[in-house]
């Protein structure tokens, strides 16, 4: 069994490349819900929709969001209504946004709504999101508060940013099964995901982090980070908000509680023989992924180094 | 000024004709809103939608309902994930429901969220919902009960009908404005529309037939009916459950309460003559709407019989 903690593009691409590797039975991925929203009034969970999408196959591969040649005519209508149109939702991914906000207006709870979309769509893997509970990624500006999709998404991050906060993080508790999936499971991967808003959400519901540094399978994780850069998106701008510097040192720190490895870009190899102090192994490949055989590289690598004994996983060519 | 009693589709062409003739602002619809229903947890107002849609110039032709060249994407995503497809909403459709169902949760009346999308969609015309109260139309079969809609759209009006009834009616009260539509305006117009389930709801809502009765203004009806067969959907079952003959003369009872002049096809004049004597006016001209100059026509026969001396309506060529 191997569980993944993901959140955005990075962790989609990432759970591409395991679901192309593993029997789909054998994945379980607790996905990021501090980016959900209201939109339209709908709930919409963008790191649910596209860890879901990805794992059915249907992931748009040139967004990386959103569903594969969908069209965007109910966006169109609603721009034409005067109703903001700044968070792209594509006319078949509307579908899964209206199923879930039944649901939920049901009384089923996010993580049965997440588990019968997913069954739907013919997805045999476990996703669940980290809480039923409503957990808000909040960031903090000089000058007031914006939501994730509003800083990410409206405003393109573009915004300095003073602090992140995490509304709800306290009262909220672990999805059913998601500790159980983090302390009965041969390995915990850590998807390249932004530390601080895909990763850190899910960290901050109260007894994940605890699970994470008593379970007794090896943590693995894969840097979202190369250099000083974030491969994509504004991590190393977050990173510095939160007093971490850019770089793999920021993400072994962040995970330094819990991690056995990071894997990092060949570039830093020698960067990480200088932090084997701090206590984390150090594993290197190239993680740019850009094609599905990088994807499967990087799974595949991950994979080596969370199950050393694991022969059955072979490694792609 | 002039009001319009309206439902479904032969509704919706004939208002087309009367808004290719009339000022905008000179037109009041007042419309059926016993169809109104939820689908996908959104608020569905279909008569409302296509009065809306004929008068923004964006209804569909080809089907008379939904909105011209509209995609199905998200209907079909929809039935990919189990959910029921029997009600088509286009993708561009969609958003009008959306924006519907935001209005009114956050706490808006009907009469102003359509008003609100009707201004959004350049309408200069009024279209009023028939009340702000939930009213459905439920017909009743020998065994159980249906929806409107299920009984029109999924089950294609193939269920025999023992009853029509109005839930809620009683307890509705007129949409702000509708009454007053009634009493001062020049003429009213009840469209060539079914009488017991697109008229029917309307007249009702406590005080709407009354106002229709009190009123200084002529009242002309179109026929739905031409000989004993309606021009289309289910009108002369429908009145054969309420003990109305299907016919020209059906359509008069129904009306003749408030009714001053009914206009019949061509084929009916005879039958009209022989009806003389029960206090009706009978015109008669080729009352099907095949093309827009079908549609001309007949809303410029239903112009000069409700507006003898108005010399300004112009018999379209």
């Amino acid at each position: 069994m191997i569980t993944v903690l993901t959140g955005g593009t990075g962790g989609a691409k990432f759970v591409d490349g395991l679901r192309r590797i593993l029997p789909p039975q054998e994945l379980t991925i607790i996905v990021n819900t501090g980016d959900d929203h209201d939109w339209w009034g709908l709930y919409v969970s963008p790191d649910i929709d596209s860890i879901t999408y990805v794992l059915a196959g249907i992931l748009s591969p040139e967004r990386g969001w959103g569903v594969r040649g969908d069209t965007f005519h109910c966006l169109q209508a609603m721009k034409a209504l005067g109703e903001p149109d700044w968070f792209s939702v594509g006319d078949r991914d509307l579908a899964t946004h209206l199923l879930r906000s039944q649901l939920l207006s049901q009384g089923r709870t996010l993580t049965e709504a997440t588990r019968l979309i997913a069954e739907k769509l013919g997805v045999r893997s476990r996703v669940l999101p980290m809480s039923d509970q409503r957990v808000e990624t909040r960031i903090e500006k000089p000058a007031g508060e914006l939501s994730f999709e509003e800083y990410f998404v409206k405003r393109r991050y573009q915004d300095p940013v003073k602090s992140v906060r995490f509304a709800g993080a306290s009262e909220s508790k672990p999805a059913p099964g998601a500790l159980e999936a983090i302390i009965k499971t041969d390995s915990i991967l850590i998807a390249p995901s932004n530390p601080i808003t895909s990763i850190g959400p899910i960290l901050a519901v109260p007894g994940i982090r605890e699970a994470l540094r008593e379970t007794a399978a090896r943590v693995v994780a894969v840097s979202p980070i190369i250099g000083n850069a974030a491969v994509s998106g504004p991590a190393a701008r977050l990173m510095a908000s939160q007093n971490l510097p850019a770089s793999i040192a920021g993400i072994a720190d962040s995970y330094a509680d819990f991690l056995d490895t990071l894997i990092v870009h060949d570039s830093d190899a020698e960067t990480a023989q200088a932090l084997s102090s701090i206590g984390v192994e150090f594993a290197s490949t190239d993680i740019l992924m850009r094609t599905t055989e990088d994807r499967l590289r990087i799974a595949n690598s991950a994979l080596v180094c969370a199950l050393p004994d694991n022969a059955a996983v072979k490694v792609a060519s």
